[in-house]
């Protein structure tokens, strides 16, 4: 951890189970920590132990220095400062960060949904940063693990490849320098068209939501990935994840698909989607095995990959001239089911800051910044 | 029975289960019945029992006094011949029948779906009908039962409310005397929009598919309109209710939203749908009591209903310029889950005969006919 570029003190934002799960890995491998969530409860248990227990070979015991409420206090001094809140409140923790940051910090959003780093420069921006921070954004969660307790986890898999891209895209090469200790695993992407395009939550979460939907509202369990995933669904998948490749390719960005992705991240690829889902499932080392069923259609699989996932996939496809029927179909079924406009509160061009914005002139911000 | 112009001998095209309620029911009010189907295997119960035990109150034995598979036979001196064999069929039997048929005679598609006589009476042109025939459809089944042995059947309910529309729609006034006694409670539509937009299997079949699609892939049993109507279904069923009426208004045709349907036909309106489905399930008299769960997408209910009643309505929708997004979403979504182009074999405005046509000229063909 030693070295100037180095990353030793890492701020993690959001105390949710994502927080908790990278509190316990990089703890583990030896990062200072500290931990923010704007509900000081969800902090109580982690404070009480001084961290987080983590079970397994590779365990061991993940010390939090700080678990604070207090935002300025968890980032004063932190080399890297990573949100986990969920993309719905991205741009809400870069206005609460934008006079709290120093010069040299990064921040990461694990993970950046679609277009989460442009939200977050946006929003740093227009709040009044002037410290010269890093943005970047990675693909995926890097872990699935189960919770045991309040601060004790256990590792289930971690992800065999992830992307980390920066926004804009040329400052990648010493972003990842730093970055990659903490994630070994994770490769250097040109820009945030591929960490978006490779949002694993829009392509499995929404399909499998709309297509159990009765079943999630009647409080039905159901292995999520197993159950939930019948050959209906897995032809769902198949017609959003080949549009969301399409739009990716046109805006020059090569996102492996839904098959290469399991593939890639889990070294898992049956004869079919469906025998995929119910190995990562169903194996001792199933990343899917802890996956709860929402008890909701109010639930993050619907109101964060909505409006953070899929509705910036169909505006960058409208901008590029690749129709989306297979997933404008999903969003307006989403939108009927549960009364709510997504696209009124989604990532939009407008949002993204790509308004009347060309193929040319999108890759050339995701590859330099806003002008 | 008796007098020229009255129905005594009714020949009923269809010995599924809702042939076997028609006979059933018709058999018991003292008409006399030929049951036809192409699968002789289908009639063979019938005919050795010579009729159908009608349990209950009012039951008693429907004779059948010719179960045959010899479509000629079965129609030769009928005076209404009632297609029931699924709207997909229709045009296929209307075929058979065309140098079958004799001046005078009623053809009555029960139910007619979205759009029906005008397959019938294209598919009758084509085939070279001469006989002057009066083509009729109704717009659902009039009765729910529950089917208890092959030759016996227990009646649920009977519809209180159900539409006649002749096609063209100005010979209803002499179709509807002669069917009424048949049908006490169906009313005379002015033409074959009202019957086609109170569809009540595109109402409500496809999108409580959609909703419950893994479900019925994985084999579980759910009560179909109790289980599987929660609010979300619900506010997809408004969504394409809402799409329907407006259609079909912007033809001339005012039809009763989804709640007013329950209303009339049932006698049932409570605070939402969701507890209009549960007591039409629950109640001793339900007519959703003995409603089953499809064990697979490639049902009637998406497999009849999409191509039959929602594409037509689309077109139709698109010919009004009322558009229809809600219906778009669930087509596409089936398109996507079942790997079927449902528009490429269902009820086009060419199908129709209706491509090209104006909202007037539409009604004019509704009302008088092709020119």
């Amino acid at each position: 951890m030693a070295g100037e570029n180095m990353v030793g003190t890492v701020a993690i934002i959001g105390a949710g189970i994502g927080g908790i799960y990278l509190a316990a890995e990089l703890g583990v491998a030896g990062f200072k920590l500290r931990l923010h969530d704007i509900d000081d409860a969800r902090l109580a248990d982690v404070r009480a132990f001084g961290g987080i227990d983590v079970e397994g070979e590779r365990g061991g015991f993940a010390a939090v220095e700080l678990a604070t409420s207090d935002l300025r206090a968890a980032v004063d001094g932190a080399d890297a400062i990573i949100i986990v809140t969920g993309g719905n409140a991205q741009a809400a923790v870069a206005r609460s960060l934008a006079l709290l940051l120093r010069d040299g910090q990064i921040i990461l959003l694990v993970q950046g949904n679609t277009g989460g780093s442009l939200i977050v420069r946006r929003a740093l921006d227009a709040a009044g940063c002037h410290a010269d921070v890093a943005v970047a954004e990675m693909d995926n969660y890097p872990y699935s693990c189960r919770r045991l307790a309040p601060a004790r986890i256990r590792p289930i898999v971690a992800k065999r490849w992830l992307q980390i891209a920066a926004f804009p895209g040329n400052r990648i090469a010493a972003v990842h320098q730093r970055l990659s200790p903490l994630f070994p695993q994770a490769v250097a992407a040109p820009n945030a068209l591929y960490t978006g395009f490779t949002n694993a939550n829009a392509m499995l979460h929404v399909a499998n939501c709309v297509a159990n939907a009765a079943r999630i509202e009647s409080g039905d369990i159901y292995k999520f990935y197993a159950e939930g995933v019948t050959p209906a669904v897995a032809r769902l998948y198949e017609a959003i994840n080949a549009e969301r490749v399409a739009v990716a390719a046109a805006l020059g960005a090569s996102v492996p698909s839904l098959e290469e992705w399991f593939d890639r991240v889990y070294g898992v690829r049956e004869a079919s989607l469906v025998e995929t889902c119910q190995r990562l499932t169903y194996n001792s080392d199933g990343p899917y095995q802890a996956t709860g069923t929402p008890s909701s259609l109010e639930h993050k699989f619907i109101t964060e990959d909505v409006p953070t996932g899929l509705i910036p996939m169909v505006a960058l496809g409208a901008a590029a001239g690749v129709p989306t029927p297979a997933i404008d179909a999903l969003v307006a079924i989403v939108r009927n089911m549960t009364g709510r406009d997504f696209a009124a509160e989604g990532r939009t061009l407008a949002r993204l800051g790509l308004s009347g914005t060309g193929v040319a002139e999108i890759i050339r911000v995701m590859n330099e910044g806003f002008a």
